[in-house]
């Protein structure tokens, strides 16, 4: 079945990275079981990370073992550095992604490395894709691109040179990330146009936040300038650095229901994704969940994109 | 200070309409005078309906008389039929503001009248206006203009029909509202456009849910299209037909952030509004405040679309 845009799963990695609990293996298998089996083509499944620093993804290669199996799925892990992403690539994963961030104070305090660093850090890891294994896609999360918490706002031109930088060195997908919940619908619409400018069809996802409310419209005005990749969390686990009840990923169901709703397909079943919630739950006892469509339900007459007869 | 949207507060009226608890009289003028102290140009305070099916609006007319010393304020009350309208009028609001039915099985279910029998009510209401009040305004919000949970769709053709017909009537803005949750951004566009195409200038306001989480993304889709004018509720109370923790109205605090941060002024001071939430709770206290803004705080570096370089 044809889909329109392709949502990118982050859940098992961004979402389980964010919470103090560990998910039990089985209960990860079950999880990523369920969210293939409604229809999601692409899921990060985990991180590349050394144990002692994220125990909740100890059993990272394991889980990305499990999920070759699906077909259909593209396997995505995420790598910080080099010796993340040569594993992921032993582990066998389809793409690697590596987060790069587009503010240099947030870049140093979270690498402790500044930004022309980590572009030499892809440079590396592309070169041993191509060495080793030229199946394997790269991508990079540009951080910050709308904002920063620490330096405040981030200036396009530092977006779009990095992006250049990155492309050249060449990474196969360039996605903007919300990581703070600063973005704006005018923004999002005025970056995604100068990237795709300046690196064409290496222009990615586009991974938003919904810390103030905004998450959706930003997936609007980004779906508006032409991206077609969308990065979102089961349950809106993750992604949340602030007080409890404000969530910060934005939620794949609640994601899937808008462009849905708008006749875009997705590839994926409301029902079965909503029926996964309690797998993810089981998983993670007493972890909050968001949401609106899951409480809501499909409304009367709800008809998929696939399935309209103006198609 | 100019203004490039106008957003008019639902919260005392359809919020205060849709909780169990009666705000006290006087929680409502320290509310109103907060709201109107933040920025807020437009409130709804009141309905005027008998007394003994909605005790919350039972003292809407000192409610009323109370915010018309207001300055700048445009005072708005609902009124359910001509009765209602002829009481909002002695009671000297600047605009008054009827719901009707797009769907034929929602008014009947509703009022148990036909859309036709509402709009000679509407005729009526208007007549009333020009013998006895020509400077009041008479608003027509078009409910279930995107949806109906007993019909399903509601035609397109419905809803302009229905506009024209208002329009022809003398009514002055004719607004479309989400009332079940069910619009979509391709809708919205959509159906804005085909009915400023029929009625032009007396197109009204946006009166969009967040019932399944598009609210802001619907708000960004009617922005797009031309529409001025958006309605929202304080906490995001009201608006909820289902289960608790889901919200129904958006949130006034949310939509003021999405747009200032879009650079599209809206008059409001986001610190203020949020500080007016304190008001709100202590007139009802326990009823749950939706709004993702008011918990993340104004992002570092955010500046007023007023107060922005480029303006």
């Amino acid at each position: 079945m044809p889909i329109d845009i392709l949502i990118s799963e982050v859940g098992p990695r961004d979402g389980l990275q964010s919470v103090q609990a560990t998910m039990p293996t089985a209960d990860k298998r079950a999880w990523i079981d369920a969210l293939h089996g409604a229809g999601l083509r692409e899921i990060e499944v985990g991180s590349f990370v050394p144990a002692r620093h994220l125990p909740q993804m100890a059993d990272v290669a394991e889980v990305v073992r499990h999920s070759l199996g699906k077909p259909g799925l593209t396997v995505m892990a995420l790598a910080p550095n080099l010796r993340g992403a040569a594993a992921a690539i032993a582990a066998g994963v389809h793409k690697v992604t590596l987060p790069v961030s587009a503010s240099e104070a947030h870049s140093l305090a979270n690498v402790r490395q500044t930004r022309a660093e980590m572009v030499e850090v892809v440079r590396e890891v592309v070169r041993l894709r191509d060495a080793q294994a030229p199946q394997v896609r790269i991508e990079v999360g540009l951080s910050t691109a709308f904002g920063c918490t620490l330096q405040g706002p981030v200036p396009d031109d530092d977006v779009v040179r990095l992006a250049a930088a990155l492309a050249a060195a060449g990474v196969d997908e360039i996605g903007l990330s919300d990581t703070t919940g600063m973005a704006n619908p005018a923004q999002v619409r005025r970056l995604f146009q100068r990237v795709r400018a300046e690196i064409g069809a290496r222009t990615g996802s586009a991974h938003l936040h919904n810390t103030r409310g905004l998450g959706l419209a930003n997936c609007l005005a980004a779906y508006d300038v032409g991206v077609r990749i969308f990065d979102s969390s089961h349950g809106g686990l993750g992604g949340c650095p602030y007080a409890p009840g404000a969530s910060g990923n934005v939620v794949t169901e609640d994601l899937v229901f808008l462009f849905e709703s708008m006749g875009v397909a997705t590839g994926v079943d409301l029902d079965k994704l909503i029926r996964a919630r309690a797998l993810l739950q089981a998983g993670l006892p007493g972890e909050p969940l968001y949401g609106m469509t899951p409480d809501a339900g499909l409304p009367k007459g709800f008809v998929y994109a696939r399935d309209r007869a103006d198609r």
